[in-house]
């Protein structure tokens, strides 16, 4: 079959798989030993391609290529390379558009006195991609180094963190990986995904997006944002991909327990680049989660000014992770190809089903919220209002102050070759105020958006902001309110904080702290006030991802107005240090060391650490009972390399007191 | 609460509730007596409208309607009305986008003590409902007439057999019937549907659509189309929808079994019309089941020309019923809105749920298959070519002839105000073959809908058709084929034809009939064959519904051209005689009898005898252990109508020999 040449020609010789890989619409080469010379004008060879339980020509799960006399139309072209005694080598270009998977190949030589066909053999069996490279595929890329990030790249960034403090953890893709192929393909096998569906790109990355949780369709991922993983894994612990799609298969199908967004994120993406579609991982701080339709997060204060956690249902996820894929949507107009949104996090139910997309990310800008699949939804992800509501004492809630730029604040993704993001908030929207946005806007009313009817607000005069350094865990350190005065005549101001707990959904867990605060502020100048925020009063209340969620009431006395502002502070976990001795090069051993200490005054339980590495090892845990407060754990792993080049080393800890505590290393592995 | 008068203008009068009924932004009236007079400049009454688990103010669940001092901003507009002594008028007029449901009420009088509030009282309950009386409304109507059809009939038509034999039955809706509303609501609430939704109509008909089956939510029907229905009613012996929904609300929300189609199709149109949204029942004659999403549906005919069973996995089904909603599309732009599909019916899954649309009739019909939601399914069941295939000795299939007009033949609907169909095919489709026709389905094909890329067929010159007259069951008849030569010279054509017991979906049960004829026909001329079907042949294969169906096929040896045709023959079943004895008048009885005699020659076993009335009776059934050959039955029943008017009574007889013998008679109720 021509392994090696074939796999070069269709960029699969990354795949770990002593199969034959080749991708739509190129074509590979076969050399058919017979007993004697191939006669084109008199011999007659089939070779048959069958995928599925009931392979239909018709359906193109049954493919007949036709050699020597009587070739009749044919969906997979195909010709004689050579001839070379007995032996012939055939050319066969799989259709552009043809069915994706594993197919049985067959050889049926027909003659007068019947067919005789070859037994089924496995190691013949044929795997059929999407082909980036063609410019007759759905998923054509025109540019190499694109190719080269969006679908090659085992390894990968993911950002999380708050927007003006991103910060980021690694992720083993591994979709080259032995094994993960065929787990993707089962993925789809016990996901009844038609057959007939799985040549078209969009119709798999929508399949996708719902295949990859539980619910609904006993997907791979279950979905738990609770804080008690003791059934599992936590979401925070993992490391990559392969570890999650391998342990689905070989279980038998059964959903791994437990993802949140970047995990779930991250193996549809490993899924995506598997199956040849090129797909990234995006992450959108300030995420909105519109569980009304109505494009409106709402915000409730009590009299006092303090944040109201019963009445606010509503919640803004300081980030969010999909995935965009990148693909000609044939059933749209053609602007709207390029870039496009899935999403398979189960958030609310969109449309009544755990999944979302494939939507242009084109259209999404411009607003134009008609088209399939699940606009509306992502815009809101993105274009969402905060509503402040306050209450008076009768229980009569009004609105008082609306922030329409909070939501959708930041859209990122990997750059190209490089593990810094890149800021593609412009893919999504037009700049905050621009003639462009209001058009927008316009465009996605007529579509059904409810228009932005606020009673118009009275306009204060005044700026308020929040600040805060980068903050390490367990730290005290200073939150500062900043208030401008822009009016010619002094001002007073009264201030009311509310400091939260939150997880990164938004989702507030525990009020830690309530001030209040009055400043008079003079004509055109800015006053700050400063707020101290004390270990002692958060620690005892943390939850995964360490956020604290501030929100500040202000009402400005002269002028009967109020305004409202919130942050969250991200605060950075202790270090993991990983390191490496020795020169790593094929076919000698090195070692890799991971080092932790516990900075806390408290004991870390049951904590897990990962170490991973694609092409290097594969996923190692390791568990303790406890770290004492002070203490320190390190763990050393001898690692025995095949394939030189660049490599990544990815560690994590977990345990429930301590979330996500990652390091990453770049590791350069030489030739032998 | 004014009943008579509220429900008189929000034309609420026939829900039979004693429950206060109102539609959006119109006006009601509320008295409320008041232990003194009450003072619009002192006083502070609240109105209070609450729904759901967790009402809430922001969510449109939560609705205050203030009266006298401290009214605030209000998302229901209210006033008073007339004051007299302490008792004070309100007039309220909820929202014209607002939650539709059963509101609880309460009345709240705010003091200087504080707030005191009524009890919960089941009795104020308001429901609120849409209003195609409103131009404001999203399911604005502006003819009374079609109002009166598509809202307010309680009895319906429901069209069935085949395209060139259209035969119809009764169908009671009753929308308006005690506790129907109640069970709509129930269903909602069951499948969970987001109280924000509930406002909107396009997210209510595509839940609707949903929720009518049992597939994935334990909707309202388990769909059952294999003859085997002795663990529940048959899909044949139903005669309405409320014996269903009040069936699903009394056991709990348990699915009710079965239902085809037009079972499915009516209870959908009880649904919407009860909640308030214009809907209408459609049926299309020949409705391609698109199951590979090509619209293609490819018959195999084997070496000899007949119908090769195990390879043709498609079918057209002789007719499908779907329905359509009215409705401002405010997700769409302008010109799609109107006349809508919505299909409950799970066949394939469509986009991986038991559902379809709602999709835009004018957007169908212009081939504009980008909008959401499921465009491309509904025009697929009205546009798929039909592609027969011959195997040759080698099991090598050939396309050989493509009927692109057999599928989506003839559209219908109960015409306005009488139980004659009216023709909507041109609603769906421009003329076969015309220009525009052309411009759809290149609209389409840039949609993505694989392009009609047959290789070029030979032109024969010749037309073959096949007749039949309508055929009672039981009875022998002719099926004739006719051969028009359009040639100048003499042709040879040899025939082959397969007659086939089928289920309505097109599923073939047994072939029960293999006959080949050649005939030499003269140069511009026809000639016609005549084929006997003795019922002998078809008779003891029978499946529901008594359809056969044939396949011709025809080869022109002159020219070496094939052309095949396909005819489904629907038999007329025995008749079922309904009579009235004495004079309908309110308040006094009369008598229907229900007569029929088994003219066959076997025993029918388990008869099921269902007679229905919508305001005359609750639906009754009646069993029969046998009917011997020749033997007849005849039940009366005595009915006492309390409301005058034109009603219908609707008789159906079923058992697994002889499904859906249906039979229907006006009744003129007299005033007392």
């Amino acid at each position: 079959m021509h392994m090696e040449e074939n796999k070069n020609v269709h960029h699969t010789d990354m795949y770990k798989s002593s199969n034959l890989i080749v991708r739509r619409n190129q074509e590979f080469t076969i050399t058919i030993k017979l007993d004697r010379a191939f006669d084109e004008q008199q011999d007659n060879i089939q070779l048959e391609f069958l995928i599925g339980s009931a392979p239909d020509e018709n359906k193109g799960t049954y493919i007949i290529v036709f050699f020597g006399k009587n070739k009749g139309e044919v969906r997979w072209q195909a010709r004689v390379v050579t001839t070379q005694g007995s032996d012939v080598t055939f050319g066969i270009t799989p259709a552009a558009s043809c069915i994706i998977g594993r197919f049985r190949t067959f050889v049926t030589i027909v003659s007068n006195s019947g067919k005789q066909r070859t037994q089924r053999d496995p190691d013949t069996d044929l795997y059929v991609l999407f082909n980036p490279w063609d410019p007759a595929d759905q998923v054509y890329m025109p540019e190499e180094t694109d190719r080269q990030e969006y679908l090659l790249n085992e390894v990968g960034t993911i950002y999380n963190g708050e927007y003006n403090n991103v910060t980021s953890l690694s992720w083993n893709y591994g979709q080259f990986q032995k094994g993960v192929l065929d787990a993707c393909l089962l993925v789809m096998d016990a996901g009844k995904v038609p057959l007939i569906y799985r040549g078209n790109a969009t119709q798999l990355a929508r399949q996708g997006s719902a295949l990859m949780n539980a619910q609904d369709d006993d997907g791979v991922l279950v979905g738990n944002w609770s804080g008690e993983y003791s059934t599992g894994t936590a979401p925070t612990a993992w490391t990559g991909s392969p570890e999650i799609l391998l342990n689905y298969a070989s279980e038998g199908c059964v959903p791994v327990s437990f993802a949140q967004c970047w995990v779930f994120a991250g193996v549809l993406n490993t899924f995506m680049r598997c199956l040849g579609i090129p797909a990234r991982v995006i992450t959108n701080f300030c995420s909105a989660h519109d569980n009304s339709g109505n494009l409106k997060t709402d915000i409730v204060l009590d009299e006092t000014g303090k944040m109201d956690r019963d009445k606010t249902r509503d919640s803004v996820w300081n980030y969010h992770c999909w995935n965009e894929v990148y693909m000609k949507r044939l059933d749209l107009p053609e602007k709207y190809s390029g870039w496009q949104v899935i999403d398979c996090t189960p958030q609310e139910t969109s449309d009544g089903l755990y999944r979302c997309g494939p939507t242009s990310v084109n259209a999404i800008k411009e607003g134009e919220l008609s088209f399939q699949f699940d606009a509306r939804f992502v815009f809101a992800e993105l274009n969402s209002d905060v509503v402040f509501h306050k209450s008076n004492k009768y229980g009569k809630t009004k609105v008082i102050y609306v922030d329409t730029a909070y939501v959708g604040k930041l859209v990122v993704t990997k750059k190209l070759n490089s593990s810094d993001y890149e800021d593609i908030t412009s893919n999504y929207k037009y700049p905050e105020a621009s003639i462009k946005e209001r058009e927008t806007m316009q465009l996605a009313e007529s579509r059904g958006v409810p228009p932005r009817d606020y009673v118009p607000l009275g306009e204060a005069g005044v700026d308020i902001d929040l600040y805060a350094d980068t903050i390490k865990m367990g730290d005290n350190f200073p939150l500062t309110i900043s208030i401008k005065n822009r009016n010619s005549k002094t001002c007073n101001v009264q201030c009311c904080l509310t400091g939260s707990v939150v997880y990164y959904t938004g989702v507030t867990s525990t009020s830690f702290k309530f001030e209040t605060k009055d400043a008079t502020v003079q004509p055109l100048s800015t006053q700050t006030l400063r707020i101290d925020i004390r270990a002692v009063e958060y620690m005892p209340y943390l939850v995964e991802q360490s956020n604290l969620h501030f929100i500040v009431y202000s009402y400005i006395e002269d002028r009967d107005v109020s305004i409202s502002k919130m942050k969250v502070v991200n605060l950075r976990p202790p270090e993991l240090l990983i390191q490496v001795t020795g020169t790593p090069r094929v076919g000698k051993d090195f070692m890799v060391s991971v080092e932790f200490m516990n900075p806390y005054n408290f004991t870390l339980k049951d904590v897990e650490l990962r170490l991973d590495g694609p092409d290097l090892i594969q996923t190692k845990t390791k568990k303790y009972k406890q770290i004492l407060p002070g203490g320190s754990v390190k763990y050393k792993e001898s690692i025995f390399p095949l394939i030189s080049g660049k490599k990544k080393l990815i560690a994590c800890l977990d345990c429930s007191a301590l979330r996500q505590v990652t390091a990453q290393i770049d590791v350069e592995v030489l030739k032998v």
